[in-house]
C-alpha cells in the first residue's frame, strides 16, 4: 500500500534494499543519521540488515555504507609522522597470536602500527586479553597518546574506544542477536570502518579458511578477501589479503599466557615454523606496500633478520614497558603466571597428528575457563593447550601429544571435546599455510 | 560464528528462515511465545519478517504460523447456533461498500455473519467508518454480545478488539513501518488469523486487482487468493475467492455517507449494476458453501429475490436499530447528513468514461478531509465523489461526470487529482468485474 516516497525515511530505505535495488548515497547517509539520533529504531535496522544479508550490496554502495560508518565517529590522522602507518587485520582463529610478534617486528624495521584490537568472544581469544596476560599491561590508550607512542616505539596496542565507528557497535550488537553476522558486505564494512579510522597507509588482511575460521568455506573467504581489498583500496589504503589455514591451530599454544610465551619465542627467532612463516608473510606485504623494499623476497629477508638478530624482541620489550607491562616477563617468559596443573594427553595410535574440528579446540579452552560468552565475562588467562607437535608430525603410541594447562575446572569437558578435536591419521595432510589470491 | 543451536531462541529461528529453510512448528510456537512475553524484541521480529518476505513460506509452515497468530488471542465459537456462520473479506478498494449490503442480505436468507472490520487507512475507506456515518451506530460490540445478535438479526458489525489475534497487531505495526506489508504469506496469515477467530463455517475472499488494489498485479493477486483459500481450507473453513476489478471504483459513490446511501439503494434492489453483481457473486459463494443451495445459479436467484422483495433491506434496518443507529436514515437516505457544497466536473470531450488511476480517486476523498493518515485522525464522513455514470458509459461534452461533495477544504487538490484519475476515451474498455480462478 505504500506509495513511492521521495524522502529517505527508514521505510523507503528498507524497501529499496528489500527489492534488490541499490541504496543511494543520500539514503545511506539518511539511515546512519537516523540511526544516530533515534529516528531509525533497532527494528528498522534489523529489517534493513536482513535485506542486505539476502540481497547483497554493490561495490560503490558498500563503499558509501562503509564511509558512513567510518564517519559516525572519530577518524585518526597521523599526517606528518615520518613513518608509514600500517596495520593487520585477521578474521580470527585458534591460536592466532600473530599480532603480538608482528607489530613490534614491523616497528623494528621502521613502520608505525596503531593497532586497535578487540577482546575474545566465543571460540577465539582476543589480542587485548593476550596482552593483559603480561602483568601490568594496559590497553586503555587515549587517541591523543597514539602519536607520541608511534613516534617513540612505533606500536600502540589499544582497545576500541566508543568514539571509533559507533555505528558499527550499534549494528554489530543487533547483528549478533539476529543471526546477521555472516554477511560479506556487513563483515567487510564492520572491519574496515574500524581499521580505516586508524589513518592507515597500508593494511594487510589475514582471512582464515577451514574448520576454525569465521567463514569456513574457501570460496566465501576468497570473496570476503576480494571485497575488503577493493573496499579499502577505494579509501586510498594500499591493501592486500592472504588467506590462511585454520583447519589446524596457528602455532602449538592456545590460551592467553601460553600464546604470549610462544609469541616471545617467535620474536627471539624461534617458535613454531608456521607462526614464523605467517608473521613474515603478513609483514612482507606491508613492507612492500609501503615501499620499504621492492619485492616480497627482500621484505621477508629483512623481517627475518629483525627476528633473528633480536631487534624485534627488543622493540616488544620497549612497547610492553611503555604500556605499563613488566618487561621481565618478556625477557624470561618462564616467569609468566602459569596454571596450577597440567594434564597430559598421549597418542593412542602411531601415525600423523591431524586436526578434525578446530571449534572443539577453541571450546576446550573456554571449558577450562579461558573463554567468554559475554564481553563482560572474566576469564582465566593461564589455562590452555600446548601441543607438543604440529599437524602432520609423526607420533608414536604413548607419546604425549597435548598438555592441558588447567585449574581443576572443566577438565572432563575439555577431554571430551579434545577427543573429537584431533586424531592420529595414517598419512600427513600437507595442507599449505598461506593461499595468495 | 554461531554454532548450531538446538534451542529455538530468536536468533536460531531467524537463521533458519534467513537460510531459506522451513520453520518447524516448535520454532514458530517459540517465536510467538517469545514475542508475547518480550524475550523476542521488535528487532528480532523485523529481521524474521524480512527473511519471510524474501524467502517465503511453505504451505504447512504458513498454516502453523497462522495458527500461532490465531491462538495468540481469543477464538470465538458459535457451536450450537442453528445457522451456518460465514463472512467475507475484501483486500480493499475504492468505493468498496459491498460488506454493507452483503451482511444483511446473507442474514435474510438464514446465515449468520459476525463481521469484524477495520477502519480506513490511506486511500481506501473502512467498513466501520461507513457504518458510523449512520447517526448513533456503534461498532463497539463485546464478544459476549455476538451470539445473541447472530441469533436475533444474524449480523454483527464489530470493530477489532485487542483480544483477537494480538500477535497480528504487533507484527502488522512493525510491518507497516519497515516496508514489510506486501508479502503474500504475511498478508494471508494476517487476514486469516483475524477471520478464523470468528468461528466461521465458510468464508469468501474478494481479492482486488487493478490500479486501486493493494496488490495491483493479476498474478500476485491470484497467488494471494490461492494461498488464502488453501490456508483457510486447512483450518476446516470452506473458502473460495473471487478476483474482482479495481481498475475502476465499485459503484458510483466514494465517501462514507455517500456509500451508505448507495448500499441502501442496492438493498432496495437498485443501485449500480456492478455493486449488485458483486454482492450477488460473493453471497452466492457462501450460500453454496453452506449448502443452502446446490449451485451458484440458484444461490444467486435466491439472493436477488431477497434484494428485490425488501427482505434484505428490512434486515439491515433491524441490524442498524440493534446497534444503536437511526433506522429512519436507512428508510430515507436523503436524511443522511450531507456535505455543504457540490462542485460539478463536466466532460470536456465526447466518448466513454475511463478510469486511469484509482489511487488518485482515493486520494481525492482524502484531500477533501475524508481520509486518514493515522488511525487516530478524525475524518469528515460527508465528503466524497459521486460519479453520474460508470466506466465505459457514453458521455457528451459538457455533461456532468462527477459531483464533488466538499466542505470547502481541499477542493483545488481534489480537482488536480481528479484530472489524472480518469479521462474520456474513444472506446469502452469492457473489462470484466469478476474473475473466478
Amino acid at each position: 500500500m505504500s506509495a513511492a516516497n521521495p524522502l529517505p525515511d527508514p521505510r523507503s530505505i528498507i524497501e529499496t534494499k528489500r527489492d534488490g535495488r541499490t541504496l543511494s548515497s543520500e539514503q545511506i547517509d539518511a539511515f546512519f543519521a537516523q540511526l544516530a539520533d533515534g529516528r531509525a529504531e533497532p527494528y528498522h535496522a534489523t529489517a534493513l540488515l536482513m535485506a542486505v544479508f539476502l540481497n547483497g550490496m554493490r561495490p560503490a554502495e558498500l563503499e558509501h555504507w562503509t564511509r558512513a560508518m567510518l564517519h559516525s565517529g572519530d577518524v585518526l590522522s597521523f599526517a606528518g609522522l615520518d613513518k608509514p602507518v600500517v596495520d593487520k587485520h585477521s578474521t580470527g582463529g585458534i591460536g592466532d597470536k600473530a599480532s603480538l610478534p608482528l607489530a613490534p617486528l614491523l616497528a623494528s624495521v621502521g613502520l608505525a602500527v596503531p593497532m586497535i584490537s578487540g577482546r575474545g568472544l566465543g571460540h577465539t581469544g582476543g589480542t587485548l586479553d593476550k596482552l593483559e596476560a603480561i602483568t601490568g599491561f594496559s590497553t586503555a590508550v587515549e587517541p591523543a597518546a597514539f602519536r607520541p607512542a608511534l613516534e617513540d616505539v612505533g606500536v600502540v596496542f589499544a582497545g576500541q574506544t566508543e568514539r571509533i565507528a559507533p555505528a558499527d557497535r550499534t549494528l554489530y550488537a543487533l547483528r549478533d542477536v539476529t543471526g546477521l553476522v555472516e554477511s560479506i558486505p556487513l563483515i567487510a564494512s564492520s572491519i574496515l570502518s574500524k581499521k580505516l579510522a586508524e589513518g592507515l597507509d597500508a593494511l594487510v588482511l589475514d582471512v582464515k579458511f577451514g574448520s576454525g575460521a569465521f567463514l569456513p568455506e574457501h570460496e566465501r573467504g576468497a570473496e570476503l578477501a576480494r571485497t575488503m581489498v577493493t573496499l579499502a583500496e577505494g579509501f586510498g589504503v594500499r591493501t592486500s589479503a592472504l588467506r590462511t589455514n585454520m583447519d589446524r591451530p596457528l602455532g602449538l599454544a592456545i590460551g592467553h599466557t601460553l600464546e604470549v610465551a610462544e609469541s616471545v619465542a617467535c620474536l627471539r627467532g624461534g617458535g613454531p615454523a608456521d607462526l614464523r612463516e605467517l608473521v613474515l608473510a603478513l609483514g612482507a606485504e606491508l613492507v612492500v606496500a609501503t615501499d620499504l623494499e621492492p619485492d616480497l623476497e627482500r621484505a621477508t629477508a629483512r623481517l627475518a633478520t629483525a627476528l633473528d638478530d633480536g631487534s624485534a624482541l627488543e622493540r616488544f620489550v620497549r612497547v610492553v614497558e611503555r604500556q605499563g607491562g613488566d618487561p621481565r616477563l618478556i625477557e624470561d617468559p618462564s616467569r609468566l603466571p602459569a596454571a596450577p596443573s597440567i594434564h597430559v594427553i598421549e597418542a593412542t595410535a602411531a601415525g600423523h597428528l591431524r586436526f578434525d574440528d578446530l571449534r572443539a579446540v577453541g571450546a576446550t579452552v573456554a571449558a577450562l575457563g579461558g573463554g567468554r560468552r559475554k564481553v563482560t565475562d572474566r576469564i582465566d588467562l593461564c589455562v590452555g593447550l600446548e601441543f607438543t607437535v604440529a599437524e602432520d608430525a609423526r607420533v608414536e603410541v604413548g607419546q604425549p601429544l597435548c598438555l592441558v594447562h588447567h585449574a581443576g575446572t572443566g577438565l572432563d569437558e575439555a577431554r571430551a571435546l579434545l577427543s573429537r578435536a584431533f586424531h592420529v591419521a595414517d598419512r600427513p595432510r600437507n595442507a599449505p599455510l598461506v593461499v595468495r589470491d
